[in-house]
């Protein structure tokens, strides 16, 4: 039970909309190139969920020129995926195709025993969602009957069926494993929720009770302002008359 | 006041993640392609707005490559679109760059008086949001001293300064005006949230007041879940293991 | 054996690097719409042929929300489609995938028997090569019970096996048939060719010989230089330093 | 003058097409992440240069969220880059606008005096192109009051107008500098170039003369075929009747 007031820093959207999408977007791409040095373009490229970590990671491989795979168990965020351009199948058919895989749900064993033993020889592993256990590490060291550091952040499973799974950084975050996280430049929006909540609860604490608030919207908006401000760009103002019209529809 | 219960279909994420990106998006592109027969490509084409609609017809414009200026007055939409890669600047700035104009924002007046002043001759102007107010239209008769029907679709103003300026289906939505509308295979999808809902409505009004609801998550869901089968695409389902590890986080 | 000296217009880099991926590229996709008015955003979008109108095709495919993928014949082109990110199979696999095939080959019957064979009921046909022997009508008509004219663009062949494939155009020019072909805004730079050529032709045809020349190299650069200007760009020259820099290289 | 028969490896389709665009494309995006951390997406990255490696950068920058500004010299290149989907602008006026500046000409100066002094205070110089000359070094220290190592790879000027220009791996080749440069999966097309041409020489040199020659075409096309077979896709066969419609086209 709670015995003062919290706010959820991680449901505003200058946080969610960004950092999940932009920064491990980039830094997932960034950590992969950095403990692998492979080609994109040309790869099949398998992104485990579509939520905005997953979204940001599918559209960067993109960019760098992979096709993109993605698996998912919400059929809300499958749809979206296929009608962002992807190609959506379940993951033990997405695993005989891959040559990169993330994960990005925050569940576990997503890349369970079954799609392990289907894969490529040669594929890579990566995880980008929250812990070391998306990937079943357990049954990839069962299943192996060699491993070998060959570099900094890749580990080679070599399978008893003689195929080789290529870990990166140990199936933790891979983009603090191998690269240095988010970049400053979107971290901004989530540290700026974090300071300006922890000095609206200050002045507003006698207000509040013991519960968990949302970042209030006046704060979200502010940091937008504030970031758009920093990069020196513009936008519109509503003017009166716009305002009127708008409140003529509520 | 409402004298029984109603169910806003307009919010239920079948539709206005679809229909309002992706077939609005296209449709968009399609009224002003069948209107104008021009080449996107390499054309600055301002989009007014960033809402789902806006954002669509912004991804659109860009596949077709379309350099994109979006315009807007909440700075959380700005922002999104500057990260989408998109250049964000007041409408009375891309006034002077744009080779097509787009708006979609549901307010009116939102290429007003200064903008149409400072456009380049041979501007483009159409509408995608809902009225055809977007574009002060009457102001653009005012300043005009001919104004001629160069084909079905499009009519030329030409200014008092002689610039000429081109709007598409008289400022009404260009999708449907200058094209088809949204293609069958997006309103498939709002459709059945309203079949559905008002089956909804039927077997529950019992226990159901007289205001707005959304749609039940469970409809959303089932149309998301029956489009995917329509379209014969498979996806995962969680494993008990991993329904058992996501509740403990509750 | 010619008479008269000839200049291959169609060789130009202002013809084929924009008329042929641009405009059939844009033409293509609107020729494909107005016939069918289905959304692109999601379909798996089968181009054969991966040429400059084939790759025109696949980009803008894509920048509408397709799955691509690519068949082709020539391994160089095949390896670069693979690079630019799309999927690349043998035709009678991509026949099981696809929604929606475009032949641009300049070959006949690149849409063989076997294909037709394997495809799926509700997909369509379309041509965006030379004429209409890329996809193989003769055999579509003898594997079909029945053909029905949907509209004005479409003709349905239900097949014995009672698949329908909808032919867009009757497998002709689907840019043509469909829609208006190309854009005026990239056809100028094909014209402009045509029309120096001659001027070149009728100055010099005492030093020609009667044999076929390209397009001489300054026409080509000048048109391109005409046409930003046209557009309101400016570029940059090469500085004094620049140029000895350059020639010290040769 | 030559005394023995040479290949020029560097002018072969799976040499430039591949290596140029793709390893240097993804490679020089590697190097600017490693180098610096930022978020690329949101920034305006001025490419100067739209040869293949241009073309390679300004795809993969694109790719990563960046919005895309091409300078060049070529009419026919800037052209190109317009109806890619960029902005083009001469140099100068990209200076004011660039976050980010990456040289890829092969050419002396092209960031030059007034370039330098236009910019922004927090803009990144880069250089992807030959030589560390591509931006003019002297000058930048000539007009700057202190200089700082900030990290292994940025070295940060402070003009005496006090604006910060930071200075990547020294103007060097930034794929080389701050990263590994092209991944192998893309230059195996062109040491495989390189192999079969000493081969070639060594098999055929009583029939060559001392000469620069190009790849043999159908070494050219064996590699790609080699590639695409190593990366398990598999491409379609000229039918005879194919063969015999392409010739009677001759």
């Amino acid at each position: 039970m709670l015995t003062f007031p919290v706010i959820a820093v991680n449901e505003a959207k200058t946080k969610y909309l960004f950092d999940n999408r932009f920064g491990t977007g980039q830094s997932t791409l960034d950590g992969i190139l950095r403990a692998t040095d492979i080609l994109i373009a040309g790869k099949k490229f398998v992104v485990c969920g579509y939520g905005w970590c997953g979204k940001g990671i599918a559209s960067r491989a993109k960019g760098m020129g992979a096709q993109v795979i993605v698996t998912e168990v919400d059929p809300m965020r499958a749809l979206e995926a296929v009608m962002d351009g992807f190609e959506v199948m379940p993951i033990n058919e997405a695993a005989k195709e891959g040559d990169i895989f993330v994960t990005a749900t925050g569940d576990l064993n997503v890349i369970d025993k079954k799609s392990l033993t289907k894969m490529k020889s040669g594929a890579f592993l990566a995880n980008a969602g929250h812990f070391d256990c998306e990937i079943n590490l357990e049954h990839l060291a069962l299943i192996s009957k060699k491993v070998t550091q060959v570099n900094e952040h890749v580990r080679e499973y070599t399978t008893k069926t003689n195929k080789k799974l290529l870990l990166i950084a140990e199936g933790r975050l891979v983009n603090l494993g191998a690269a240095t996280g988010h970049p400053a430049s979107v971290m901004d929006l989530s540290f700026a929720n974090q300071a300006l909540s922890i000095e609206y609860i200050m002045k507003n604490h006698s207000k509040l009770s013991s519960q968990v608030y949302d970042v209030p919207l006046n704060i979200d908006n502010a940091i937008a302002k504030l970031k758009l401000s920093a990069m020196k760009i513009k936008i519109d103002k509503l003017t009166e008359e716009q305002k009127k019209y708008l409140n003529s529809w509520e």
